[in-house]
Formats: structure tokens, C-alpha cells, sequence
């Protein structure tokens, strides 16, 4: 019985987990269940699993909790930085699903990893912005990071059996999302709601915007460096629009091996919590009997998160993590209508550009640069209006 | 240093195998040269290789080589059953590769499995008509098959670091022959010439045949079964035109692993040879800028060797071998003009269909079945005029 934390339980991952966690009822437990404000749902959740522990960000929230749930329940609510750390830090926790959206991600994961715990990544942005302290952490303690991103969990799929050394290339796929056909010059009048509409996967508003840019995408590049401890030179991204490949490992012989399935995270997010056994399921297989699957070179000049995510792979240090926060701060701009979709690559180029790069000698280097880079980008955004 | 035996270095498998061989010439040596009477051919490779022995299978030949050789080479020049056996039990020979075409390479890779040898098998015969014998023979000696075959090297890449018991679903691909798109009532005019021009591979004029009927396919579903130890129920046929997917694995969590390449036997026959190691080799990747793969179900009524090798698979006993054999003699009848392409089916059948299903004790039985379904398709054959 592996014993399972998940942070962001309210998410498009958080949601998905406990779905896994439902139909596996005596390979996995919930002990404890962290989000940030959903109370409704965070409620029905606690209802459910009943978990030691939930943890909220506010401490409003953590009251409303109580009182909400009443004497129907012995789950301890706590809350804020301490209260995330409390639920990833618990004796009866084996594995923390990191499922927080955002560099917010960062800190508990870390927490997670200091207190010994096996972890089940969503949270890219945690590999992106101080992936060489979360890696190295995780190496002391000997303690596996198993990828939930489908890409990152194909690759690691391909390369179970097979020698890292061995490996010549990785494939990145990417279905390309809602705008892989529009003209550059109609980036300029892409609204939110265009942007949120994305063709084969169902996520949160954050990520779909990044599929949106191709900063996802971006991000999974260095996330792939990090994880897997390749440089950059090695990973070529392909456009796949139906979704079905989710990547492939390229070997020194030419032998490609590629991990495929539906596009249902359900199946990364499982494998992460399974491996290294794999539990049966009623997911079923795409239909061979009649599919196409096309593969495109993606456009540098339209999606310019791939060229600015291979500089920042290369140049590392702090400038992944720069690049990450004024993403992170363009994004949410342009979802509150403040700046045009094509801006945030201008937004994130400016900050890129401007930034000087530093080593990250811990991980409160990592939340200087983020800050610093995310203050710089809300600059640009309201020199914008 | 990898010592090797190739039977069958003429046919199309063995002057790949000596192009890897001559590729990397600090891993791989070639002591041992077998084909069945190419001596031109032969001449030339001896010369090249200097093996410690080269066998044909008539006693002239074997005289004519020695007589063009002269004074050349040391090399030792033997003949027949006899001459095969001694090129595969060699002290000096590490691997044997065994791709002499048809039933006629069964007996010198049982012999090459007595002599303790792993055997990198191209030769699927020998699995269709001995199966159970030749794993059971390797098993107890502890020795390793892999295989040759694309889709086989394929499945075996595609299982390594996965657990067996966690298979769901073999996806044999099929490029699906020259004919995939010819109506059935046009069968009856296929001609050889038709039937020997394969749309991705470029292949000896058996395998060319068995690959326009299906029965390659068919072959390798049995294959598959006996050496993935699978039933014939997990093996789905799935036609693939771009012959780039060589093969996938289904697993019961949903996932499926894929090997892809170019369509280049040598890779398979590398990796046959370099396992658990991968070379490196300047074959490349296909191309992924452009790239669309098709998917698409087997046509079983224009297609009938599939049908013929499923039933096959699941009575097994003398019944595959019997299939083989059948099939072996209608393949030559139709290349020499005395059957139509559609009677290579016919012929199949009517010698499956009067076949009385009985088990092999040794592999003198094997012999026995495959010259009585010979003779009876021989029957059909000759009635046919």
C-alpha cells in the first residue's frame, strides 16, 4: 500500500490522481491533501479520502475548512508554507505528487524531498527554475523523481531497459496546440478564450496557455535536460498534432524506441505512482485499425518560447528560472486582458535579455531571481498600458 | 571480440550481416562462412573474411571452391549436413547467424544450439516448424535467441525492461505487400514479377512472395507467439504501408512501447549481434519534419495466410510446420509458373485442412511432417496441370 500526498488536489493532475487512487483502492492511500483556495472541492475530497492532513494556503481558508467540515472528520487542517510543509513531511506519506501549478510549486516539492519522500512531478516548473538543486537533493537521498508530463514519462519509459549513454537523441512531441496553423500576423489578436481552447489535451488555465505559446513545450525541454541529465543539442522537438506518440528516445544505432497511448494523463500520472510495475486498466489502446499520425518541424518564428527555452537550457544557472517567472507573470497579464498573446514573447525576451546571470548557491537564490525577474516583467506589462 | 557464424552469407540477410561485420571491425570477426551454392559470391567473401571454414551444401561445389581458391587461403572447405554442422560447431564461433532461407535452415541451427552457440535468428522457419524444440533446446543450455526479423528485434527492444507477465497486446506491423490495394477478383492474375517488387523492403524472392501472400506476416505471428512465449489471442496484425513503426507492445496499464527506424535490416541484425550493448552507426532517423504514418486493419478474406497462421498458432503440434512446408512448396510452384498466386492459398489450406495434428517428440518428427505436408502439396500442385 503506498501512501500518497498529493499537492494541488484540486487541479486538472490533483483531480486525475485521486481518480487513479479511486480505482486502485488497495495499492494506494491518501493521507494528505494540499490546494490553495478550492474549499468546495478540497472539502468533498477530505470527505472522501479522509487524509491526516490538508493544507490550504490562507489561513481564512484553513478556518473555513474547519468550520465547513465540522466534527466529520480527525483530518488536521493546517495552513501556509508551514502547513504545506507539515503535509508533505508526514510520517505516513511514501510519495508527494507535486501538482502545484507554477514556481508556487517549488517550495513544498523541496520540503518534500528534505523529508525523504518519493516524488510523482507535475510541477515542471520546480525542474525548470532550480533544477540542479531539486536533482541534487533528490540524488543524496537516493530518492526517484518519476515524471507525470506524458512527454517525460514516455521518455522515461524508453529508456528503462536501454544505457543513458547510448542515447543520441530524444524526441520531444508536441501537438502543436490551438494556433500551430494561424498566421504570425494574427497572434496579435488571439484572445484568452481562443488560447484556452486546446485540441487534444484538457488542463488548467496556466498550462493551456503555455501549450498556447509553445512555452510548455519550452518548459519540457529544459525540464528533459534536467530530469534526464542530457544536453540540450540532444533534443529535438516535433510537432505531433494528435497526440498519440508522446516521445520518443533516439539511440546511437538509429533504433528509435517511442512510447505511445491516449491522450489521458491518467496513464503518466499512474505509472509514476506503479512503476517500476505497471497495474492493469480499462484505458484501452488508440485504434490501429484506421489512424494517421503526422509529424512536422515546429515554427521557431511563430513560437519563439522553443528558441528562447534552448538558450536558457544552454545557458542555465539562473536564467531558466528568469525565464520561467516572467512567463509565469506575462501569462496571467494576458489572461486578465492586460497584454496581447503575441507580448509575452516579448515580455519574456525583454526580461531574458536584460537579466544577469548568477550561480544558484541555494534555494533562496532561486526565489531572489524568480522575484527579481517577475518584478521586471510586471514593469514591462504596465509600462504596456 | 564477437566470433561469428553466418549461414546463408549470399541471401540477402547474410551480405548485411557482413556489412555490419565489415563496419566494426574491432567487435565483430567472421570465422565461419556457409551459403548453399553461390560460389562466386562465396569465393569473393572468403577472401575478404578468411574464415577457419566455409561450407556449401553439394559435394561439386565444394570442390569447384576449393579449385578457385587454390592456394589463397587456409581456410578449410566442407560440405552437406555434415559440412554445416562442423561451420556452426566451430570452437571459435561465438554467435551463429542464421539465415539460410526456408525449412532448410532448421537443421544447422539445431546443431549450432547442440554446439552451445547463441543464435541471432533470421531463419524464422526454424521457430514456425520446431518452435517448442528449438526454445526448449536453447533454454536448457541457457543461450540466447534474438531476433533478426525487424518486427521480432522490434518486439524483443520493446519488451526490454519491462516484465512479461505486463503484456497486453503485441502490434505486429505489416507493411502490407505489394497488393494491399488490389481487389481479390485480380489475385488470380498476379504475376511473379508483380509479386517479387516490395513497395519498402528489398528482400530474397521467397520472403518477397511469402510478403505479398501475408505469409511473411503469418510466419511471424507464430513466430512471435514462440518466442515471446505468447498466445496467439495478444498478437494483433497491424498494417503500417511506411514500414517505419518495425513493431509495438501493448501493456495492460494502457501504455505502448514502440521501436521505430528506417526501413534497414542492418539495424536489426546490429542489435542481434551488439545486444545488450547498441553500436553506433551512421544509419540516421527517418525524418520527422515531414513524416506521416498510416495505421490501418489487415484484410483477412484477400489476406487468408493470416487466418491460415492464427489457426495455426493455436493448434500447434505438427500443424505450423505443416502450414510451412505447404506453403514453401506453393511459394516455388508459383515462381516457377505452375500455380497462380491465389493457389498458393488454395494449396495451403487444402494440405492444413487434410493434415492429422500430431506431437514432435524430437526433430526427426519436424522432418517427417514437413516432407509429408511437401508431398501432399506437391499432389495439389501437380493436379493443378
Amino acid at each position: 500500500m503506498k501512501k500518497i500526498a498529493v499537492l494541488g488536489s484540486t487541479g486538472s493532475i490533483g483531480l486525475n490522481t485521486l481518480d487513479i487512487v479511486r480505482r486502485f483502492p488497495e495499492k494506494f492511500k491518501i493521507t494528505s491533501l494540499s490546494c490553495k483556495s478550492s474549499i468546495d472541492a478540497l472539502v468533498e475530497q477530505i470527505i472522501e479520502f479522509r487524509p491526516i492532513i490538508a493544507s490550504v494556503f490562507e489561513k481564512k481558508d484553513a478556518y473555513e475548512l474547519k468550520s465547513r467540515l465540522g466534527n466529520n472528520t480527525s483530518t488536521k487542517i493546517v495552513f501556509g508554507d508551514e502547513g504545506y510543509k507539515e503535509a508533505v513531511s508526514l510520517k505516513d506519506v511514501d510519495v508527494v505528487v507535486s501538482a502545484i501549478v507554477g514556481t508556487a510549486g517549488l517550495r513544498p516539492t523541496i520540503e518534500a524531498i528534505y523529508a525523504n519522500k518519493e516524488i510523482a512531478l507535475a510541477n515542471k516548473e520546480s525542474l525548470v527554475a532550480a533544477g540542479d538543486i531539486v536533482i541534487n537533493e533528490a540524488k543524496k537521498r537516493n530518492l526517484k523523481i518519476l515524471p507525470i508530463d506524458s512527454e517525460h514519462s514516455a521518455i522515461f519509459q524508453c529508456l528503462e531497459g536501454n544505457q543513458k549513454k547510448e542515447v543520441s537523441k530524444i524526441f520531444l512531441t508536441a501537438s502543436g496546440g490551438p494556433f500551430r496553423k494561424k498566421e504570425i500576423s494574427e497572434f496579435k489578436n488571439i484572445t484568452p478564450e481562443q488560447a484556452l481552447n486546446h485540441p487534444t489535451w484538457s488542463m488548467g488555465a496556466k498550462i493551456s496557455i503555455d501549450s498556447a505559446t509553445l512555452m510548455n513545450k519550452g518548459l519540457e525541454i529544459i525540464e528533459a535536460c534536467v530530469l534526464f541529465d542530457l544536453p540540450p543539442e540532444k533534443i529535438e522537438v516535433v510537432v505531433h498534432p494528435q497526440s498519440i506518440v508522446h516521445s520518443m528516445v533516439g539511440y546511437v544505432d538509429g533504433s528509435i524506441i517511442a512510447q505511445l497511448g491516449k491522450p489521458d494523463m491518467r496513464e503518466a500520472i499512474l505509472y509514476s505512482l506503479s512503476w517500476p510495475e505497471r497495474f492493469e486498466t480499462n484505458f484501452g489502446f488508440p485504434d490501429f485499425t484506421m489512424l494517421d499520425l503526422n509529424f512536422e518541424k515546429p515554427d521557431f518564428n511563430k513560437f519563439r518560447s522553443l528558441e528562447f527555452a534552448f538558450e536558457a537550457a544552454s545557458i542555465k544557472k539562473s536564467m531558466p528560472c528568469t525565464m520561467n517567472a516572467a512567463n509565469e507573470e506575462a501569462v496571467y497579464a494576458f489572461l486578465k486582458g492586460k497584454i496581447r498573446f503575441d507580448q509575452i514573447y516579448d515580455i519574456v525576451e525583454n526580461v531574458m535579455k536584460n537579466h544577469n546571470v548568477f550561480s544558484f548557491s541555494s534555494i533562496e537564490d532561486v526565489f531572489y531571481a524568480d522575484k527579481q525577474a517577475r518584478s521586471k516583467a510586471l514593469e514591462y506589462i504596465a509600462n504596456n498600458h
